[in-house]
């Protein structure tokens, strides 16, 4: 039995997130239907996190194991051909049984970009959020420092989540404007469920003043209806996994 | 009566086109119908070009006639909230009534994004056209500048094209790699049915040593078969429109 590391990117746009499930077209269902082509049996991926439907994965992770034997190296190029465009494999080795993509993960770095000008750019659809109000990139990584370092974050988990540890690691937490694009760039050891996506909605929502209380503040207030909104899936990706 | 110039971008994936037509998705199509919704009457848009299925534009230039009053500067926003994600219209000013987007135009640049590494990119489906084989920049920039110039190219014609003066004049042609990325830059006064498609694909053919004749013997035979491949729909922007 070996356990073979698998290392990819897609575009979210047409999938109902990694995960898979009936009746939606997941990354993780479209993978394993690759892969049972390729290899005539079932593969069962394990992947390194959920991501929700129209999210993107600049680099996403997962491990499956096999008593199959394959010239590794060339399974990515096997595979691409039998998966669509929007998915691309770009690794495949093999690793000690005790790596796990999920367990083994120590952080992960995401990326959320939204456009933030009068007109909308029709090549950003499905690729980024839109937000014609002015906003202030400066103003917003100020803010953002807030978030650095351990917390209890359960302000900034979707409500209905029913992970029990919600102290995480904020690891940095950048806004930059690069043209009309700003981007927020997050890295932590890990993050609950749409903490990034309600994270960048409070610090928008901040930079417009229309919160009550300061992020420190909402923070220690583990109270979800003091943050700001959830903002679209279009502009998420996951762009790094440490191990 | 006033003439309306309006200047817009589209991500073409989803449209067979600019051009109307029953029983198809088309951007003029689409734009019409929102026109139709905000002023209340039938409005005729003429472009400055057709492009194909698939085709992008960057900056697109159309004309339209209508005795209607209108805060001009406020159309593109109060048609980009009528119109899908995928389109924007950038620009909307009163013309001389000499003005003809397609008869006043003076030229074009198109560019062309071809994506060249073994591992295609899932961010570049519809965006670019994805090529495994190693191709070098530098020997395709070198050739393309026996493009520049005024010639006959209908070596560079579609077949089944209707055009009769098949003469045109390229004004620059540059091949450049950025990453991995070949980006195709060419301007010209006019460019006959698919000719930038296949300058592509035939700069591609040459640099694989694929072609029997050389490029200027190519344009000077008029014929077509000795010509590349006609390159896919989704690396083509058209970029620039001059007057």
């Amino acid at each position: 039995m070996s356990r073979i590391r698998m290392d990819l990117s897609y575009d979210g746009s047409a999938y109902h997130g990694w995960q898979i499930q009936e009746n939606a077209r997941t990354v993780q269902g479209t993978v394993q239907k690759a892969l049972k082509e390729l290899f005539e049996q079932e593969i069962s991926l394990s992947g390194c996190s959920r991501t929700d439907a129209g999210v993107h994965a600049k680099h996403f992770v997962c491990h499956f194991d096999t008593s199959r034997t394959f010239p590794w190296e060339k399974l990515p190029l096997a595979l691409n051909a039998r998966l669509p465009e929007d998915i691309a494999v770009f690794r495949a080795t093999p690793v000690s049984p005790s790596f796990h993509a999920r367990f083994s993960c120590q952080g992960k770095s995401y990326h959320y970009r939204l456009i933030n000008c009068r007109i909308r750019d029709p090549f950003e659809k499905d690729r980024a959020a839109f937000w014609p109000v002015p906003l202030c990139a400066q103003t917003m990584h100020l803010a953002a420092q807030d978030f650095v370092g351990e917390h209890d974050f359960s302000a900034f988990m979707a409500t209905g989540s029913q992970v029990k540890d919600t102290v995480r690691t904020i690891f940095s937490f950048s806004v930059n404007r690069s043209g009309d694009c700003i981007d927020f760039v997050v890295s932590g050891n890990g993050f609950l469920y749409n903490m990034v996506r309600i994270m960048v909605g409070t610090l928008i929502y901040e930079n417009l003043g229309k919160l009550d209380r300061s992020i420190s503040e909402i923070i220690r207030s583990c109270d979800r209806t003091l943050a700001g909104i959830t903002v679209p899936p279009q502009g998420l990706y996951l762009e790094q996994v440490f191990y």
